[in-house]
């Protein structure tokens, strides 16, 4: 089955350009509640480390263009923006792990106001279980597979220990889940047609201290 | 004055290439704990949704060869990724805001065993100074500038409301600090020798589903 791309755009797109969508996303959706109804790619791109030429050329991907002297509509642009990305509708989240990470996330009001709605939050620890977390009750894990039907979830973040984190990747995939972002420090190994994501909090931290010894410091005497 | 690079290189390094080889480095580290000697650049690959290729070619960018039928030594290239990516030595951290996040970060034990050493955590509710996380007491944001010092504080990580974020990181850039990684959902505006990473844990969500509408699925009916 040949899937059908809902983008039409001039080739793939990197993965740095889509982050950098859900950065100009951000920027006008406060523009937008601020009455604001145009934009400059100079502006767009002074909210971020970004050139004025990087934003043209980023939008230009999806065949959006400013207007000369006038910048772009941020309306239209916040909107198109959030079809390119896919949040212009709602996703059923669940999340695994009622740990830190876990219990972090499902207060985490951002997700909401993306769309994002976290429907479970599930761990295999009975202290855990029944235990209230922002709205949620956690549920016992031994009702994934039913649970994932029943409540049509959608994406899946697992916010496990290391060691559990594949078997219960596997559960999902069987269970017919196409999508996992995984905070479990360590990679998973999955079928091609799951869409997996890899949060690593640490990996930020190292890119941090990649560009301190590398990039922006003199060196240490 | 300019910066002395750590690593030599042919070019300017992505972040895609950062953050493949902080997976490497992660995958080196368990191989080298199991004893393995050599692993094949298929065996690193295999780790993650990448090819042998990229993997040679992102090695080579640091001068790093494999041998033909042998590959890479593990305990070698992984110190050597850790020199790249800085963290064959400690960094002093300190955590802004003791809410959900910020209290998940230090409770996060990856982040000692990679030498990020959190030293600090602040908040400015009283409700929340005095209490205890993950082996630390919340420390009154009062007594940030003084503490940045004292605690030779290198990386900051900003974990508090969208609002307080920018005047915080203001006071820590006025304090001499270098590096911040951001969590609050804002777009910090710094001086240019200042480093920035902003994690938004809403973007890997988007991402994914940028993922789901445009390529993964089919059409939904």
């Amino acid at each position: 089955m040949t899937p059908k791309a809902r983008v039409r755009t001039a080739g793939r797109i990197s993965e740095s350009t889509i982050k950098r969508l859900s950065l100009y996303y951000r920027a006008l959706s406060v523009l937008e509640q601020t009455g604001q109804g145009t934009v400059s790619s100079q502006d767009l791109a002074g909210r971020e480390d970004l050139s004025p030429a990087q934003v043209r050329k980023d939008l230009s991907f999806f065949g959006t263009f400013g207007t000369r002297g006038l910048g772009y509509p941020v309306g239209e642009l916040r909107a198109k923006l959030a079809r390119i990305l896919g949040i212009d509708r709602t996703w059923n989240v669940a999340v695994l792990g009622a740990g830190n990470i876990g219990t972090a996330l499902v207060s985490y009001r951002e997700f909401k106001n993306q769309g994002f709605l976290i429907k479970r939050i599930f761990d295999s620890d009975p202290r855990k279980v029944g235990a209230r977390h922002g709205g949620l009750v956690v549920s016992d894990i031994a009702r994934l597979e039913s649970d994932l039907v029943s409540e049509r979830i959608e994406i899946v973040v697992i916010a496990v220990p290391a060691e559990a984190a594949q078997p219960l990747a596997d559960r999902c995939v069987r269970a017919g889940l196409k999508a996992i972002l995984n905070f479990a420090p360590v990679n998973l190994v999955l079928p091609d047609d799951v869409c997996l994501r890899t949060e690593n909090m640490s990996m930020e931290l190292e890119y941090l201290s990649y560009t301190l010894v590398n990039c922006a410091l003199p060196p240490q005497g």
